[in-house]
């Protein structure tokens, strides 16, 4: 629970605005850059900043992991003259998805989303990459590259990558991103079927601890909502940007971005309905049960209360009680408690009860 | 239900952006295509992919069914030029129906639906229709061929359909898709009918198994109602196309197909409600039948728990109990307990519990 | 029930568009035809088509009554060069309220409907308004003429009907069908607060029929709002028509028609939270009545039982049990009884259960 | 009750538009008309209509109370040239708020409301106002004069309506009936905070009467929402009117009351979330008292019904009970018993019933 | 309780439009005025008016602290051309945030909020910006100096605060307010994660004090959300604004207070369903213990009631009883007893109720 609340944790700003503070998990994490440089027959990597690489005609790209270096980033900031704001958002790690276009430049801000199964919580990475006519700059947190698949694309000449420009690279990274949104959603399904089958298989009142999970997975859905949702405004205004970083011809990239994170929401909204129809199943599987349980209770109290009573009756100690010399006295009495329960029964039978 | 959830699984997608991967579920369906040509005189049915039909005026309609053959579809998508990310489309059958604009064409994405009655799904095929300004394609994934009736109309000259142009025909197949949903919402009334006439003839609380069939029945109509709403855009957008694709004279066609799409969902409306209705129904029964339940319960305990209470106070076996010796005690006993339960049987008849 | 279920059903449509089919249920009225026309001064009523009233300057206004005879509809069509959808949707009587606009003439749909009080159960008659230049079509299902009020007004010179034109008239048979809504909201008022009446008198429980009833207001409320939404659109988009064939002077009563349809809607509104209302009070009675009646058990049981345990300890029949021979153990046991019961009814006073 | 409804009645109309008749409730108040003239110097008042007034330069007044005199206000209507309509709507007094803008005319309808206590229910007067380049014609339904107010700030020279046109005088008749809605706001805090209190005072479950009156409140918390909110819309396009009558410099008092209607509809928001919290802690109230009755039942039945079990069967009348006749058997059981219930005791008490 | 009532309070206003009167809390605080003015250079600071800094070029920042004296306020508006409504709007302290335009100056209305967690409710001062081409004034009700940050800043030449002009002034003064709702975000957060870890803790039903303590959280996150809401609106039309007093170099800054207030909103989405999420896991919860309790009684009821009564048919006295002078009756009814219990025992085994 205490991992899920630091979460949600809001950081306290009462800094003065521009002031550079990392607020995500990822602290430790050491700095590591990677530029790379290629146009349709050359390719180069450096492992550092190479500032001759983002003279030469091409795409530059500068993949930044860590974040936790302020002076860095800061430095960064100036040579690419990214604006303070955005520097501070690059940073503070709560950011919700968006898209600030700058005179000559864009910058995006997309989130790695991860489902902990065990925990059953989102883990976020946020990713914010920034593009000039000939950059592209891109900040992780996590040590772990999440963009090693385009780095791939890019030496093996696989795809469109090395003949397209730096808004083709931007699309490749997003779309990266929001593939890795496909898993989450099967992770949740593999988890939402689950609950689903062990439910129906238990055929039994639910325990609270599939309650339990079915609550956290409805709030892992909301939560993977509100953070899609953004990201539908910014990659539409990506998509529409008059900037004229992105190439007419390209723009049907990012049209497919936006179809995939409206699929992504169409998904979980048919997610959301299936917790919820999984939570009106549980209710009225326990409306029901309570109902059996009542109903034996009194079907047996019915009868039992009222023949328990007749024979208190004649258990008592009475000097005159007339009944109780008659010869078939007892056998009267058992035969009209039996003929009495008789009816009872018949009488439940008959209203369905039992 | 192991049916249900593959239908929704989510198809992951690591790979490089324009790979060809068929991810429907006709995999084994054989590649079958069917190029009919036709003037309001003439008229032309080949087989195969035939060139000379398509430099001929007229309407030329190629129908491909079965998309497991990838490279086909490729090479399908060179000699029409395709966008790849619509080849792309036409394969990833978990689309939302949309239409995408291309500078001399038109993409539309529309699923063919039927309700698997038994296992209570529906069943989704993805039909992509792709309009030049000669040229119709269509693409199915089933074998059975949704567009028999279309190309009837075409040999026998029925309707309109051979004195108007290629975007009549694009109108044709989708008013048949869409006429199919007619028989989907057909299917779900006569199940909701046969639901709420067991219910009201049962008379008693519903079994568990009709709560289910009401949970499915309501997740198919929900599940219908997320994919005809994108249709709803995408029907519309094509309506308003300035692509010039689409005659002037011909929009009132289209227009035909946004006010079915609309009759649609206000169906699915009315249904969503007696669904909704019939689980207030059930529930607002099972509360009045635990309340009759508990009723009887208290009425009975409330009567024969003292009554059984002076019982046993005469069963006990003290030495001096003066009353068990008075003469008439046991009829004074018996009388006290005639008049307290018929005082009791009042005290309920007032309070409408019985 | 079996009616109200065929009022939803939808038609199945495998036919070629533009097929000519009556959908109804008034599929047994015979057709008649009344053309009238009028000027400021002169008045004239047919009961056929007159070709020569439609020649002369004026208001001509030609009334259908009975769709079954498709080859006449179709006629009319050709006559008065109506499109072949609209001639469809005239006949396919579970159309949406819309207006559609062509390039000289207005076509427009609205429903007449009742409140079946019996069967709880909105009946729709549509009723389809064509508008031209000089001439007015209304086509109705019913033999009932919905419509007499206004051709008295006509023959009677009474009101403005005389002196103004078709789109006049147009108004004057829509204002006509909106009022019969006003109607229908009168009785579902009368029916909601025959319910109330009905629930506050009881002072009890609600029995299921009064549910029901709720339950079937309800589905009524939202059928009507269901119809009368579209309205609202279809009447602002007459109000804005740049047809030219709405005099802008007349506009004005256009837009008292959209006021009454959004009055309407507002009333509907607060009928609907009015059932809701009373559903609450249904379930909260209901929760309380439980909650007494759980209450008046627990009290009778936490006394007794107890009490009974002990008569039943005394009339154990172990040879020693030295109380039994105290001289005044059994009122001391009685005392005791006596005591705990009057502490319980103390507590359970405190507690504010009885 | 029957007061309710009768406000909540429609009446029919079945009448040709046009036709005057007043639907209100004050059928019996006397007509009464007041002229006011006014410049920043002059200032005068006749109990009638005085032609002369209206031709003089400066803000002319004309209040008239009581709308049963059709003849009257259809000669009002011929002098100051006001659309048949709009006279409808004067006397219909079931409009919504509105704003109708003629050419060289503004007409707003608006509602003076009050909270009726004991009934609980809002009345409604409706108040029109019409103003023309040199006019304002206000009508009243109500004898007492709402405006009172505002003719004495005419009167005494106060605030700036000497120094201002008709426009400023129009936004202080309606600024005076939206101050009116504050004082209902007021009057429903105090409802909702004496319900509250008295609600925490008890500190017992709700008796039915609470959760009568918070419907109610609920109730007419919605009915004010719904003739607020389009005054919203009314209001906004009053201060966005283009017809010349609202000057520059005095829309910032009309974008006021704009702002003060915003202000309102916020209030009944959180009036209705406090009303939602008042029903949600009943219910669980209700609930958590449920559940407390249970568990005493159970835990006394549980303890109780085994003991008299026990007791029963030492207290069966067999020849051969050996138990009976050991020495201290009575003591052995009177002591398993009390073990038995202390362990139960135990065992409740872990588990936290009691 | 009554705290909470009087800040929701709604003062009547009867008075003439643009009569000032304070309507806050904080009627005790005395008057103080603070002046600063500064360029990039020089800074000075006064403590009341002084005209000559308002000549002087550079950013004059006038402070008012204490809202009572209304002819002090009258004063300032006077000297500083504050439209009468603004002023009013100054001192009416209930007013929504919002942004006015005037010809050549802004008005900006928020509220700094602060939560006291002891009465668990909103405590809100409201801060009023004025701002012309040369000079800011701001209004504060409370004596605590919220600004105190952004004069040490301006002192200390901290930032840019003193690189740059009027209008970053101001949004330095809106970002204090913003952050000091991060504050409130995260004090919330504490009492939500108190509330959770207490119920996960106690693994019980939530006593009623939970209950209602997650009722008022619900309040204040309600609460808090109205009104953050019309703040989105007021900072998206100042982050627009077209009055040439917003550099447009320092948009980007305001755009920055849109994101905070936008990242707050979906913070606030985040609670609220953590504390809905709460409000179903305890009703799942007390449901679930019911269910157990009732299943308790009913097992034990169902096993010993039947088992009493057979106990007591053999306690009756009547004189022919053959079963009680059987040697081993008593062990054969012990022994059947003991079955019929096991089977029940079995039977609710198998039904998995114990």
């Amino acid at each position: 629970m205490s991992k899920r609340r630091k979460q949600r944790k809001i950081i306290k700003k009462g800094l003065s605005p521009g002031t550079l503070v990392y607020t995500g998990e990822w602290a430790e994490t050491p700095l590591s850059v990677v530029t790379t440089w290629w146009t349709e027959e050359d390719y180069l990597e450096k492992p550092l900043f190479s500032p001759e690489l983002h003279e030469k005609a091409g795409v530059t790209w500068t993949d930044i992991r860590g974040l936790n270096d302020t002076n860095f980033i800061a430095a960064v900031g100036e040579r690419f003259d990214i604006h303070p704001l955005a520097l501070e958002d690059i940073l503070d790690t709560q950011q919700r998805s968006k898209l600030e276009e700058y005179d000559d430049s864009l910058f995006f801000i997309i989130h790695n989303l991860r489902l902990e199964v065990e925990a059953m919580e989102l883990a976020s990475e946020q990713i914010s990459i920034f593009l000039t006519r000939n950059d592209v700059l891109s900040f992780q947190e996590d040590p772990d590259d999440t963009f090693a698949g385009v780095r791939k694309r890019a030496v093996e000449k696989l795809g469109r990558l090395r003949k397209k420009g730096v808004d083709y690279l931007v699309y490749a990274l997003i779309d990266t991103v929001v593939d890795g949104y496909y898993e989450v959603m099967n992770d949740l399904e593999g988890q939402i079927f689950e609950v689903e089958e062990m439910l129906y298989q238990l055929n039994t009142i639910a325990p609270i601890d599939i309650k339990t999970k079915v609550f956290h997975l409805k709030r892992v859905v909301n939560d993977l909502r509100r953070r899609v949702t953004p990201l539908r405004e910014a990659s539409t205004r990506l998509l529409r940007s008059e900037s004229g970083l992105i190439d007419e011809a390209n723009r049907i990239y990012f049209r497919d971005v936006v179809d995939h994170v409206a699929q992504i929401l169409d998904a979980l909204d048919n997610q959301r309905e299936a917790l919820s129809s999984l939570e009106t199943y549980m209710q009225a599987e326990a409306s029901n049960r309570l109902n059996n349980v009542m109903r034996l209770l009194t079907v047996i109290s019915t009868i039992f209360i009222p023949l328990s009573f007749v024979a208190g009756v004649y258990g008592m100690n009475f000097d005159n009680m007339p009944e109780l010399h008659w010869k078939y006295g007892y056998f009267y009495v058992l035969g009209i408690m039996l003929l009495s329960s008789l009816f009872m029964l018949a009488y439940f039978r008959k209203k369905r009860w039992i």
